[in-house]
């Protein structure tokens, strides 16, 4: 996850100089949001690139995003060796795709999103 | 990219708890590395995890790297539109698996690392 300053700047520079192609959008939140990747996005990496979220861009406030099937557990195998947690698991709301999800954080502090989608 | 501060540690963690695969490692490089990855290298997206760069984990200095089969040619449109370029286009060296790269930065400043494998 990027957070941009300009949704469709970012678009414009991932699809027409780097050769993705735009594979989802969700400009009605509050946070317009757009998905870039090589490839549809069950089998391809995507860059989710968020606008409006008042962060700066740097220091890095992205993240590295994990689908996987039984997020509850992980999070009993992850707790139980001692990974810290942003997020604890809890359910996706309306807006979400996902089904569940947690964010913990990597042992050099870098923040992974777990998230199991919809079935 | 991901800089750590110990490279066992992160290998542990992407592998043990995250389900990852250790693909690759070039532990005798002067910012021993590797990478891990949910499955081969040619098909799927893999961190690299490099230590003893000798920066701070925060605020981040990481980069997106993207392989492309004519770097030449793609450079070539980047500089005609006005892309900012940290490194112009190079030859990897020697112990580079790149036949060449260069580094670029995205609208919003967030680093990207451009290579051609060799062939």
């Amino acid at each position: 996850m990027l957070p941009v300053g300009d949704l469709d700047r970012s678009i414009d520079f991932y699809t027409g100089m780097l050769g993705m192609s735009l594979v989802r959008e969700r400009r009605s939140l509050p946070t317009p949001t757009a998905y870039v990747a090589y490839g549809p996005e069950d089998t391809s990496p995507a860059l989710e690139l968020i606008s409006g979220t008042g962060k700066s861009d740097k220091p890095w406030h992205g993240h590295i995003a994990i689908s996987v099937q039984n997020l509850q557990g992980l999070c009993e195998k992850l707790e139980g060796a001692g990974v810290p947690f942003r997020k604890k698991l809890q359910a996706g709301g309306p807006t979400s795709s996902n089904a569940f999800y947690a964010n913990i954080f990597d042992p050099d502090g870098f923040e992974i999103e777990l998230c199991q989608p919809r079935d």
